[in-house]
């Protein structure tokens, strides 16, 4: 396949970037390898007319966006058709002080996805969504875990979303500069920033004999989560 | 002034924390310090029915809060009573391992902000407010910097919401498991998140004796974001 038949997203006028728009993609490599990098996102209802952005989990299957419901989810119940929702996924990557105002900036990744959400109200269907919640960041976990309770199962909303637009948002360039602004005498820099793992707390009361699985070796101290969630994305969807 | 009588945000069917109530918060202080910890936020918007969740720059001043616009706010112009928005920001503290897929959970911090978006349209309100974009983030930097231009000013859009209502949510349990489950041979733990900075990244093409200013002493290798940032703000705002 050709570069330019890489799968896209359609393009229109709900996820064009308009501003900076040399800093956007729409490829399905680009939107996914993001979504699969992060496990917190923030999505967006309206209810009544009143907009709602909520932090939450999610993880991404095929084309398909998963996340924990809250109570505000509870809204989408019985509707089929779903109701309009943008769930996005931003990395800080730094703060960029530049010798203008202006150009004071910030590095980051984002990841806007448009579609319709809707409540998994079918038993099966959420069983299955619950343990991908787990095992999407923690492969292979569920299977040495007992059973999820009915009651359980009751008690935890999974909201399904298939991506029928998205856009990437990338800028990577630390400090830029108008080029007459090279001749002042002011300090500029590029601040990284980095969320990482820190040192791993075993539970107080683990079993004697107990140890940590090799499967949770990749969550190690000082390590970036961007690249430890989207290893385990790999071990969890192998095909992608 | 006694902990009951402390400034609250009013509480309502649109703020008002339903599911896990018992780690919800409105008091000023707490919505307050959260807000002013952090650089990135997401704000939604309804256009034409679709919401979108954008991630974006911000920072508060009172009970105002402003953002760095993006070309869907440029739908804000000519509504001077706003548009109903709702302003989030997360940290995520700690992914969560535990006995049962059921009580996999992560630790976070989050506040969501209820109001109206208004864009800023006066010239002299949006300088002050872009003074502050920099200053907020790099207390006293813009008095080094060369004055923002008429053209610049015009190409940068400011938002701003007075927060009508708010709600915090913590999380800072680590792992709880069902009491029965703690028999279970099952390996829990913690795993702690933090947003920390690299090593800043002097830029290229500095003039020669120009040397990093001691205000960004507190910009330095391993520290957390979210307490640099509460400094600054602290630094920027004396007042609150």
């Amino acid at each position: 396949m050709s570069e330019l038949a890489a799968p896209s997203y359609p393009i229109d006028d709900t996820n064009r970037v308009k501003r900076r728009h040399q800093r956007a993609h729409y490829d399905h490599a680009t939107v996914h390898a993001l979504l699969d990098s992060a496990a917190l996102c923030h999505v967006s209802y309206v209810i009544d007319g009143q907009p709602y952005c909520t932090p939450t989990l999610y993880w991404r299957e095929g084309t398909t966006l998963y996340w924990h419901g809250s109570s505000a989810s509870r809204m989408l119940r019985n509707l089929s058709e779903g109701q309009p929702a943008c769930l996005t996924v931003t990395h800080l990557d730094s703060l960029v002080l530049a010798r203008s105002a202006f150009h004071h900036s910030a590095d980051y990744r984002s990841v806007m996805a448009f579609g319709h959400a809707r409540l998994i109200e079918d038993a099966a269907e959420k069983a299955g969504a619950l343990t991908m919640m787990v095992d999407r960041l923690f492969p292979g976990r569920t299977a040495g875990l007992r059973p999820t309770t009915e009651q359980e199962l009751k008690a935890t909303s999974v909201v399904t979303m298939e991506i029928e637009k998205a856009s990437a948002k990338i800028r990577a360039a630390g400090v830029i500069d108008d080029e007459e602004d090279y001749a002042l005498p002011v300090y500029a820099e590029r601040i990284p920033v980095r969320t990482v793992l820190d040192v791993p707390e075993p539970d107080g009361r683990l079993l004697p004999g107990v140890a940590r699985p090799a499967t949770l070796s990749g969550f190690s101290f000082g390590r970036r989560l961007d690249e430890v969630l989207t290893e385990a994305y790999a071990a969890s969807y192998p095909m992608g």
